[in-house]
């Protein structure tokens, strides 16, 4: 454990990050640009971590991250932190709300920087005095090797009050990311812009994976154009069926913006190429189910989900 | 070329076969063996089965089959043959038409032993003066290498003239493989039978290449299942509304044979682990394309063939 007096201030924000990978490494260190005392909780790479922090090489100019501490385990962490943030993979296997129990203390904001819908919900029962709040990440990043982190596009910030509305405490986290130029917006419907992100994620994610495509070759096809319009349509009205109502331009203007991207692997392809677990029922199970309960037809969606499950279920994926 | 003296008679039936693969290979040593005068075409393997003939290796028995001529081109035959039996694939960039051409006489019954449905009618409008039998092969076959067929399971055929009905040409040809068990049934419903077998392989060959498993694993998990048997409802009212009724009890009854069987690759699977065209548009287009034109929604079959297309265009599969 060693401090990280360049950024220590006289009152910092204490700050845990949980999941220390490409996306809690990231903002994580960009807390840290901001004064606030970060500690990581490393596993694969806590040795490399521990010694040497953190390399950042990122479109806005490459940089250092020496966390406050590194930890091998979150029961390691001294005291309680202002900020849990926890940058896990949605995965049902991942047990959250006890992997952080040990360093929730009563004034502790609970932040969930994840993909996916209905994900806050189980750690909102178990810590139910504690704000939760919830976030989605825009970025492009990925770990290239222990210790090194490639940022390649993007990087804005969604984030809000769970299950919604404002805070101080997201006031103070917002602000942190705006001064270390991480641009970080609040919303007071983060349910809502869960469910537009997920408009993007949904037919992408999946249809990457099964076919082993990227970006430019799925849009390069005008039927599977029609099959992504589809899928979002579903995803749509699954969200207006549950009170989120996007805003009509919203399909129409997420494959505009995709058109234009330059080729891009999904999170989940990566995650299926390198053999690591897939994000499945946190991106499509939760719509699934939830198009159940609100009596939705989703066939497609549904036809998708069965076949990534079989696919890792079957063989097709060895996960780690 | 070498005559098989062994199985010649007086007037024997003469008989192309046209892609001399799994099924064609099996299929004519069957009609040898019955007394009928085969000859096959072959390409890649022209030399090891011009040389030694073919090698099956069978669960009713291992023999050998050599056939009346070796041929390396359609054009090479000797006059006209009775039958032509056409064992291609079912493949867009394939003109059968122009391949038999040349083999094609007045009195030859051009027999198309394929997969898929609306396979005939290109055939069927160019030879117009011509006989069309349109025959299935419920079989697991496979060329293991050069001039070498492994026979693992079932055999039969079911056969009948196109469009439907019968004629004293399949009552021949009917015969010849009964005499040399190999159990054929004709059906005067021909087309039909075609819808048929589609409600397994509609569902079975692009799942199990999405998800690359094989039907013990497919089965295996209950919501594939449930998926299985939604594409094979979408299979069956597309059939009914281009007046193929199929039998009511058809969906449980495939489901409950899959469930028993061996585990077993789907012969889409084998082509794509082989990087070999799928028959993708005779076994999901052309069901997608039919629904289409009869204003029937096939959401899961359209997920599955959008999918599909895109795999094989993306780069998922190298086709050589």
């Amino acid at each position: 454990m060693e401090k990280d007096t360049a950024n220590s201030n006289i009152n910092p924000v204490r700050i845990l990050v949980v999941g220390t990978g490409a996306v809690g490494g990231f903002y994580g260190s960009r807390l840290a640009r901001a004064g606030a005392e970060v500690t990581t909780v490393n596993r694969s790479d806590y040795k490399e971590v521990a010694n040497n922090g953190i390399f950042i090489k990122s479109i806005d100019g490459d940089y250092h991250f020496k966390p406050h501490a590194v930890l091998k385990n979150v029961a390691d962490y001294q005291g309680y932190p202002d900020y849990i943030l926890i940058a896990l993979k949605s995965l049902p296997q991942l047990d959250i709300g006890k992997i952080i129990a040990p360093a929730v203390g009563p004034k502790t904001k609970i932040f969930l920087l994840q993909n996916g819908i209905n994900i806050e919900e189980n750690i909102s029962v178990k810590f139910l005095d504690n704000e939760i709040i919830s976030g989605l990440a825009f970025i492009c990043v990925n770990r290239i090797k222990p210790g090194h982190i490639s940022h390649l596009c993007y990087g804005k910030l969604v984030v809000g009050a769970y299950p919604d509305g404002n805070s101080a405490a997201v006031d103070k986290l917002a602000n942190l990311f705006n001064e270390s130029k991480t641009p970080c917006r609040i919303s007071e419907s983060i349910i809502t812009e869960r469910w537009r992100k997920l408009i993007w994620n949904a037919p992408f994610n999946p249809i990457s994976v099964l076919t082993q495509t990227d970006t430019q070759q799925i849009m390069a096809k005008p039927e599977t154009v029609t099959l992504v319009r589809t899928i979002m349509e579903e995803v749509y009205a699954v969200a207006a069926s549950v009170g989120h109502i996007l805003p009509t331009d919203v399909i129409d203007k997420n494959i505009a913006d995709t058109e234009i991207m330059r080729p891009y692997k999904t999170s989940m392809l990566l995650d299926f190429e390198e053999n690591r677990p897939m994000e499945v029922e946190a991106i499509l199970g939760n719509i699934v189910r939830t198009a159940k309960k609100s009596g939705i037809m989703v066939p497609h969606l549904q036809t998708m989900y069965e076949l990534l499950t079989l696919l890792v279920r079957g063989g097709g994926q060895n996960q780690k």
